[in-house]
């Protein structure tokens, strides 16, 4: 574990601060009339990289000017480490260039955040133990709870890049075919169990066009968000047989607007759990792959006080991002700069783990206490948000938040 | 049932071409050491319609240069309906223009033609009465043969754009993990069971941002090509439980080079069968708006005789790609300019009939004969082809080929 690298910057030192120099996580911002550009997070302020470019300061062409990340990480490993190394030079304490570098941040509070990068497309797993045999046993019973292929695949689907949006986008309550189990026939109608699913999405920052290694794909991840895969459980039940999740999850998925790197997360590179039966030589990885991240899903109905419904931590993945990557492209299936691979819903093995509404409630029968009332599923005007951090010796990698607020149906308004 | 409109190239006259004037499908192509750029076919020819824009017979501002046609399909309905109105003057016999548009024409042999369009999201239907009987049968028995919902929802699962290829490219036969019903455990191999699915693709030319009704969702979709959804049954039996098919079809889906207008199949829109049960109002049709086209695919061991294994028909659809886009669209899941949907394999009522050849030999059991042997699925080097057309009176509107050849799953080969 590395110690704080102090910055000149004296909120990046507080150790409570989710953005240290340690961490320099990349996003898109805009301020009052300007066009969205890249930036970092470096304490309570966002350092201006189209501003350094445009100075001079930093040696590239445009590329920061884009309002995304899809073309710096195109440009290989050997950028995304220079780029890495020059902004901690700029900004340790005693830089040099401490000067030059303080007309470029803005602060944070001044700033809209955007999309960090273009999805090109967008994957989801399924590859938390817990979260599998939480469902599994509410829709099939305990002793079929985990499917056979389980414990040999990273069971994955391919979602719908388009629906995914930046934290802070208000998602509205989906509509869509609902059949109780005692009704004859579906009706159409709002969801009545909308829900969140706590993730953390992989970048995918490097093309391949062949079978990855899980050593090749830990090197083409490029960095992590939050990711809120938003699912409406009543249509999900109805339309999931034979062929997967479809409209039950095309609403929205947020994510939130910093991509934590790759190389800000490398002191906290955790193993995978034992295996429970041996892997195929495909899937095996080289070394620790998970990470020691914190996570933590707060509700809040509208206007009203935060409960904390959930926490749990990444290295309860039965599964790492590099071997889904290397899973995902087993067949041969090119992948792109921009996708984005959902690790699955984070569970872990406490009722107060548990990543989904349908698994804190157990399918709605067991009421979740929260300040001043109960949930079994979302509420119009509930505010949920994402937090997540890796913890450091007097310092946190954070992710900051990912939020949205849950609107009505009703079309229009 | 319009007539043939002549033209003054002589070939797009004879009753046997794909391509006459009533047609004017849109393509990408290039000659010798030239970018690609846009084009349409006019019997044995393709006129250049970037030349045409650079000359100032065409008003347009280099949307024909980009080789894709996103930008036009973006510019909406009025510009696909000016384009198609001015081509067709052009190019109708005793036009006036032929000496100037003459230069601009291209013989078909001499070029390449490339991917048509950039594919924004694949999604995949599943959408074939007989085919889903079909299938159901070999895996649930005959009685349980369709899901519950499948008369009610126009299943569909998201695929992967990235692996869409245009007709020509070879596709190299998938390695995955296979376990047979004997087998304790999987292995990872080459798929041993690799499958074509007949389908159509229609390409969706307009935005939308809310859900979609499907007199709307008609109006959006742009045209429509052939579509190869090549299928690994053994892999997709082992990996598709819960979340539906993933590996199995992320090789490779092929399309035609030609997409074929929505405005030239208008003369051939036909209702979709009865319903079985009622629909929901979200998915009844204001109109008939499934196609007459006769459809039928080939399979050739490498060098040797092609054979016909399937002939069937776009109208033995139960959902048209309007519902489907309707119902694609009913959560608000946003829709863009590029996306492909599937039909799913369209199958007929006889065994000629089957598009895939996991039913046209009953999931290996009942082998089909070929000239000069039999198949159960493809083996390496087979070129399989498809085909189709609508037919006029005295003409044809034709998609052309969509064709690719299987190579063998030999690495770095």
């Amino acid at each position: 574990m590395t110690d704080l690298i102090r910055s000149w910057i004296a909120s990046a030192n507080d150790p409570a601060c989710d953005f240290p120099l340690n961490n320099l996580p990349y996003g898109v911002f805009s301020t009052a009339g300007g066009a969205p550009r890249c930036g970092t997070a470096i304490g309570d302020r966002i350092l201006d990289l189209h501003g350094l470019e445009q100075a001079g300061l930093l040696e590239f062409s445009n590329q920061l000017q884009t309002g995304r990340w899809n073309e710096i990480m195109a440009m290989g490993r050997d950028t995304w480490a220079r780029l890495r190394r020059e902004l901690m030079e700029m900004l340790e304490e005693g830089a040099e260039a401490q000067a030059k570098i303080e007309p470029h941040l803005v602060p944070m509070a001044q700033v809209q955040l955007h999309m960090p990068f273009a999805v090109s497309e967008f994957t989801d797993f399924y590859a938390s133990r817990h979260h599998a045999q939480n469902v599994g046993t509410m829709f099939r019973g305990a002793e079929n709870a985990l499917p056979p292929n389980w414990l040999h695949i990273p069971i994955g689907y391919n979602g719908r890049a388009s629906s995914v949006v930046v934290s802070g986008t208000p998602v509205r309550r989906p509509h869509g075919q609902l059949k109780g189990p005692d009704e004859a026939v579906p009706r159409f109608g709002p969801s009545q169990r909308f829900d969140i699913e706590l993730e953390l999405g992989a970048i995918v920052g490097q093309p391949s066009e062949r079978p990855l290694s899980v050593a090749e794909a830990f090197d083409n991840i490029f960095g992590y968000v939050l990711l809120n895969d938003w699912s409406a459980r009543d249509i999900q039940a109805w339309e999931y047989q034979p062929l997967g999740p479809f409209q039950a999850k095309a609403t929205a998925t947020t994510i939130s607007p910093w991509i934590v790197t790759a190389a800000a997360l490398e002191p906290f590179r955790v193993d995978t759990p034992d295996r429970e039966v041996p892997l195929l030589d495909y899937l095996n990885e080289p070394g620790p792959m998970l990470y020691d991240i914190d996570l933590e899903v707060g509700l809040a109905p509208e206007g009203r006080d935060e409960t904390v419904i959930c926490r749990t931590n990444y290295r309860e993945m039965y599964y790492s991002a590099p071997q889904q990557l290397a899973h995902h492209s087993s067949s041969g299936c090119p992948m792109r700069v921009g996708d984005l691979l959902g690790s699955g819903t984070i569970s872990g093995p406490e009722r107060g783990n548990r990543g989904s509404l349908l698994e804190l409630s157990w399918g709605g029968k067991e009421p979740v206490e929260i300040a001043g009332g109960t949930r079994t599923f979302i509420e119009d005007g509930d505010v949920l948000t994402l937090r997540g951090h890796a913890e450091g010796q007097g310092y946190r990698v954070g992710f900051g938040e990912c939020v949205g607020q849950v609107l009505s149906d009703r079309r229009g308004s």
